[in-house]
């Protein structure tokens, strides 16, 4: 049996960032930056006032306070996006706009709020130094310096600096696309009636949620019954050029294991168990030419749930290029915080208890069974609680993972 | 001049949630449940197995263990998705995949693994206790619970519950539409040659980012000149159908402050100082009829993307069915860390210091200025200084609201 970590190496050894590509601003937002961005402008463009007021030669008001007003002849307006270079002459003062370009020999600002707001004349009650209020050209950014580095994630912060830096387009990793494969005779599709044996498909519905909380593109979601030809048709279609495959279902111990029976037969796929609860059937490996990589599900909502965050989110970081690592209770995302109570955990595996997260701690939702939803609504995280514990106990520290979609 | 508090008290006053509406579950994600949700389901909908294995009455089990298996004649198969009633009789057993119904009179499974796995006849080294690994109907979910409630975020797990349930439509709140307009003579889009005097909208991209990562949607993003007749005339239009409007710059104490001498003659818009830095200049209201909220940010990129986390977001979250509190000290979001070294503060103003989050706690960004565009890239939150501080001691506790599209 394997480990959860040997098993998320064997995962990850399928993936690699996808190919970079040139992509809008407007459609850039969390994807990861490919090449360092260059500021293709100074920031600011042109020497500009910080403030609505006077832009001045600060000699000029040498002794100015509030009980000496000195007033200057006002040359005129500049107001922000005015493209004139305009001259300031010693003794006389131009009203400027905040963002407008300094004209020519002012060294400071005078606020609007310390003058008498003439447009003639203006009497200033402030002797400023040199430099007041003025934003220098280039002295937030310089033209040509790397504002942005390549692995960065594109936050709407640095969407706006990309956009400030006058770079439309960006070059970065793209959103990562997921075909979904759901197998069993025993689905219906949400709605319709479930004869006597028959469950409603749940899987599809959540995988596609996942897929698009984990920042990653739903490529198609299909349907296919326990059927080796329709599946093998499904694999070598692979709807939505997908650059992952998710299976569910049909991956245990059983006689109509069909996911099973026709990748074995593909090949490229292993099938193995690994030490967690729940979970334990897992399978992984690559389909179709380009080989592809594929991760099959357990059939149970909650187990594939779990696998889902523990298998298929870190290849959907890597396929997006940001960083993973191989143990799971390392990952950037987990917490720590105490056990509210104390609970049971399966020997020699790790346990991935459903929990809510309180003030007191980590509470484990009612009904772990990995057949039960009901207990997955009102969780927050999983408790990641390691082989070697069979028992929580009440107050001591735990990791957990919060839930993708759980901000 | 307002408080921080005061003013967003004012906005928030401006939004209620909008009408709720019937979504399908695959554009639910994120959503806010508007009523209670019933399942129309026992879940699991049948007795079934949670093993592969063979179906029996563990009666006719009594004393089997490693060294004295039982052997049982097989009357079949029953594969998930079976929809015949079989029954099982005294004394023989079923084989029996995972989730496929139990058959009648069964009342155990035993797995696979303590078994011979014959078809004919089947010895088993295990006498089960009754209702060994057996999912009872109804035993997570019964038809008519209510399994999620109004008020809760539609998440992966609650989604696939909800599916569970066989519910394909749920009820809830749709996602807040957001129209923004820059404005300002200065501005050239993104790519295009700024001249002397002009600058790049950097504030569009930024919006629409800061939008999606809210989880709202862009109704339309337009840019309009200093011409009162052009913003009167998008006002009129409001393109896009938003829930919101958002105007950029045209806000402070200029002579060319469009949208404010525009807003102010159509009424329903106040214009305010708010005690912060930066973002002191503030408006909001109501326009177009029906009214739709408005909220006027300043043109400085940084002060309209605090301003944005300080107003903006709360909107967001009321207009989309999520709790909000007018205190941004207390809201959901905000962490308690350090600071990781000593930096000034504005007397008499809330502060929101761009920092970088590490493992000593808060940095600040390099280039406070509300014109530098160059930390944003860096920061990952906003730490919230309160008025009454002008000097955040290093090692001292300080609130910092993470970032928007911060994961």
């Amino acid at each position: 049996m394997r480990t959860v970590t040997e098993h998320r190496d064997a995962v990850l050894a399928l993936a690699a960032p996808l190919t970079s590509r040139e992509v809008p601003l407007g459609e850039a937002l969390g994807l990861v930056l490919a090449a360092d961005l260059v500021s293709r402008l100074d920031l600011p463009g042109f020497d500009n006032s910080a403030m609505d007021g006077y832009a001045v030669r600060a000699a000029d008001l040498a002794g100015a306070d509030e009980d000496h007003p000195v007033s200057l002849p006002v040359a005129g307006d500049i107001a922000a996006g005015d493209t004139a270079e305009h001259a300031l002459e010693p003794g006389s003062t131009w009203r400027i706009m905040t963002g407008a370009p300094l004209p020519r020999g002012a060294d400071a600002v005078v606020p609007v709020e310390l003058s008498d707001g003439g447009d003639a004349r203006a009497a200033m009650r402030l002797a400023p130094e040199v430099g007041r209020h003025v934003r220098r050209r280039g002295e937030d950014v310089g033209l040509g310096d790397i504002v942005l580095t390549a692995g960065q994630v594109l936050t709407p912060g640095r969407l706006a600096l990309a956009a400030a830096a006058n770079v439309p387009v960006v070059h970065c990793i793209p959103r990562p696309r997921v075909a979904v494969v759901s197998t069993g005779d025993e689905l219906v599709r949400v709605g319709e009636h479930p004869a006597y044996g028959q469950i409603v498909d749940s899987n599809s519905a959540m995988l596609a949620a996942l897929v698009e909380a984990a920042g990653a593109e739903v490529a198609s979601v299909t349907h296919v019954p326990d059927d080796a030809d329709r599946l093998r048709d499904w694999l070598r279609e692979l709807p939505g050029e997908p650059d992952l495959v998710l299976t569910t279902g049909g991956v245990s111990m059983g006689a109509y294991d069909t996911v099973k029976e026709v990748l074995r037969e593909e090949g490229g796929v292993e099938f193995v168990r690994v030490a967690m609860r729940p979970g334990m059937p897992q399978g992984c490996g690559a389909v179709g030419d380009p080989p592809i990589p594929i991760i099959t599900l357990p059939g149970n909502p909650v187990s594939s749930f779990v696998s889902f965050h523990v298998f298929v989110w870190p290849v959907l970081r890597r396929l997006a290029g940001a960083p993973v690592v191989a143990a799971l209770e390392d990952s950037p995302e987990v917490i720590e915080t105490v056990a509210a109570q104390g609970w049971e955990s399966a020997a020699d595996k790790v346990e991935l208890t459903r929990v809510m997260l309180g003030p007191e701690g980590a509470h484990p939702s009612r009904g772990q069974g990995s057949h039960m939803l009901g207990a997955l609504g009102q969780a927050d995280a999983l408790a990641i609680v390691p082989a070697e514990i069979t028992r929580v106990e009440a107050g001591t520290r735990v990791r957990c993972l919060p839930l993708l979609g759980h901000a």
